[in-house]
């Protein structure tokens, strides 16, 4: 609630969100639908159409908090939030302890299920708007992957004057997190519109992305899917969500990456086919991938990021099979290695701790640490953050 | 019902819906979901938990019919269909009156809201699968139209080997229906692997698809949206719903289309940029939209298709602001007039009335009544029916 009000009064210094009478669309509202909508004190209205219900509430964040829904006339239930961080924020309408998407919302992959979504504008949100600069494309593109015998679907960013010119580019291969997929980069992670904005102000070098789809694996075993109206699963300890995301079985999503999507990346498309120029990032269980993928083949990548990572660094002469056991050796050998998680991330103290593994043995790394929790508001900055920093 | 049991024979004689005693995965569930699912009959079987609902319902086809749900251990509901029809089916979950998506399956744009579909798999699904053929790309791309003064979204499919090679292609410009938006004929209609299959098997020449958003239009007054868990708006009778769309009113779209829109991707794709290499269709609204735009901009388009189109032609010599007063004129202008419906169509009537019409006035036209409703399942075998007869 502080941060909430701080950020507000940020913001209305700003004149990025200046106080009106009128409530305003919000980007994820659909188009022609009166709710959700902003207020101009920072709170977001809801309306849903549910005569029949007895209890009709508003779950923000997959759950973590609730507001009780007001039913009026015609069977409408109401509820306005408290002023909301500004950002994106997952939610859901439970109907009588159903957990619903709002009809009036767009909605995401993540959490292995579609969730409406809700972008709420504010003063630091600049660097993924759309802006009058030359745009990059986002081509949904299908190949045949033979470490998963099938033919799989990726997202490759190629930045504006791609198809114009001649010249080859480097390449970032960027992960999402548990539970969402390879369009998570470009729906709620605006990589694309990041990136335009980099380039177009010089502060990052033209570059393709390329997002698979990090939930495979044959001895993937993940929890059981969160069911609609139960309690949430109880938390694990974050230690041992990071180990068990560290572990060996993602070694089917190392066999698509490095063995089938590079390839295919490097013939399809106008790459710089070396280490030099291809970098591996991922959010949350993507970053865990990143460094794992990444440090089994420093023949493929010189740079590496983990934002948020599920990653739980204990011993450096062991952990990733003994690829950091050499400080002077893996300095040389990676240009940058990333890694940064927010204050208010449940990860956070695994997260610090390999920071700190990391310090303590030598590793040469760019360690950030900013607010914020486990959430795509973070992970769009980290981007805005980490790409500038590529291929220089 | 009779219908789907010879479809049914059918697939079983082709060995395409072998009766089995596991039910089976659909390409709409969430991965790892275990329900919806397909049972061997053809039958879905669904399952959701809510266990403080009173009264849990399937309703297929926006509500056109419904399923009760049975309330069984743990809280979950479950039903069966009867055997479905093979094809592309919207439905939701009705929860104490509130229609819900299914947290189990992939969501959508339609009636303008996000709405869970269900792909049930058929004997004729050979032409929009994703096969071990060469695979062109769908790119999102952002341009600005200065017909609505904002960066706008479009969906561009390039033919296979368009990167690697230097050929200019025809461009198919291809519109969706009243409710949906730029991403239907990607997300539901796969114009893409339905064009790959094409171009692989010789069938149609390699062209360019370029989808923009019809919804447009700053005097365009649509019905209010459907409310959840209201009954549908009462049903207008099907002449005047396509008078409707045939209106004026849709002058906002054709600005986009023909001022900004052609314009833009003939600078910005290897295109042949004259009207013997452009097309221009769409389904439903859709199809009025292409009709009217193409016969207003006839310098720009000689290929026209309307897919169960909003339309009923009358007066040949007055309609679409006399474009078709002359037929030897237009039957010289228009390589290709296509124009098709299902019998199970809705708007049947008028659509058949505006062949009538034509017809009698010495207007070449391609007509094709087929069966099936204002479906997607329908729209697809359209587009595989029309792309082999352009550009010829």
């Amino acid at each position: 609630m502080k941060i909430n009000a701080i950020v507000l009064v940020f913001a209305l210094l700003c004149g990025l969100a200046s106080p009106q009478d009128k409530p305003s669309r919000l980007s994820t509202t659909i188009p022609d639908a009166e709710f959700p909508r902003l207020n101009a004190d920072g709170s977001v209205s809801f309306r849903v159409q549910a005569d029949q219900a007895q209890k009709v509430q508003l779950l923000m964040e997959l759950g973590q908090s609730s507001y009780d829904m007001t039913k009026g006339q015609a069977g409408y239930w109401e509820v306005t939030t408290k002023p909301l961080l500004p950002g994106f924020h997952y939610y859901a309408i439970s109907v009588d302890g159903f957990a619903a998407n709002d009809p009036g919302s767009r909605v995401f992959f993540a959490a292995r299920k579609e969730v409406t979504g809700l972008e709420v504008p504010g003063p630091d949100e600049g660097f993924f708007a759309v802006k009058d600069v030359p745009h990059g494309t986002v081509r949904t593109q299908w190949y045949f992957s033979k470490a998963t015998a099938e033919i799989r679907r990726i997202f490759v960013y190629t930045p504006p004057g791609y198809d114009q010119g001649t010249e080859r580019y480097p390449v970032l291969y960027l992960q999402h997190g548990w539970g969402e997929d390879e369009a998570g980069w470009s729906d709620q992670g605006h990589e694309n519109f990041i990136l335009d904005n980099l380039i177009a102000e010089k502060k990052a070098v033209p570059m393709i992305i390329v997002n698979e789809n990090g939930m495979t694996g044959v001895h993937f075993q993940p929890p059981p899917p969160p069911r609609a109206g139960a309690a949430p699963n109880p938390p694990r300890p974050p230690r041992a969500v990071s180990r068990f995301f560290m572990d060996e079985r993602y070694a089917a999503v190392d066999g698509v990456i490095s063995h089938d999507l590079i390839p295919y990346i490097d013939e399809h498309f106008r790459t710089i086919a070396d280490r030099d120029h291809r970098a591996l990032a991922g959010l949350s269980m993507g970053g865990a991938q990143a460094l794992r993928i990444g440090l089994n083949h420093l023949d493929q990548f010189a740079y590496l990021a983990a934002f948020s990572p599920a990653i739980a660094i204990t011993d450096t002469t062991k952990d990733y099979d003994g690829a950091l056991a050499d400080p002077a050796k893996i300095n040389q050998q990676l240009h940058l290695l990333w890694i940064g998680i927010g204050s208010e991330d449940f990860l956070l103290e695994p997260v610090a701790r390999s920071h700190e593994v990391l310090e303590k043995a030598g590793i040469k790394h760019v360690w950030v640490n900013t607010s914020g929790a486990h959430v795509w508001t973070v992970w769009r900055k980290y981007l805005a953050d980490f790409a500038p920093r590529l291929f220089r």
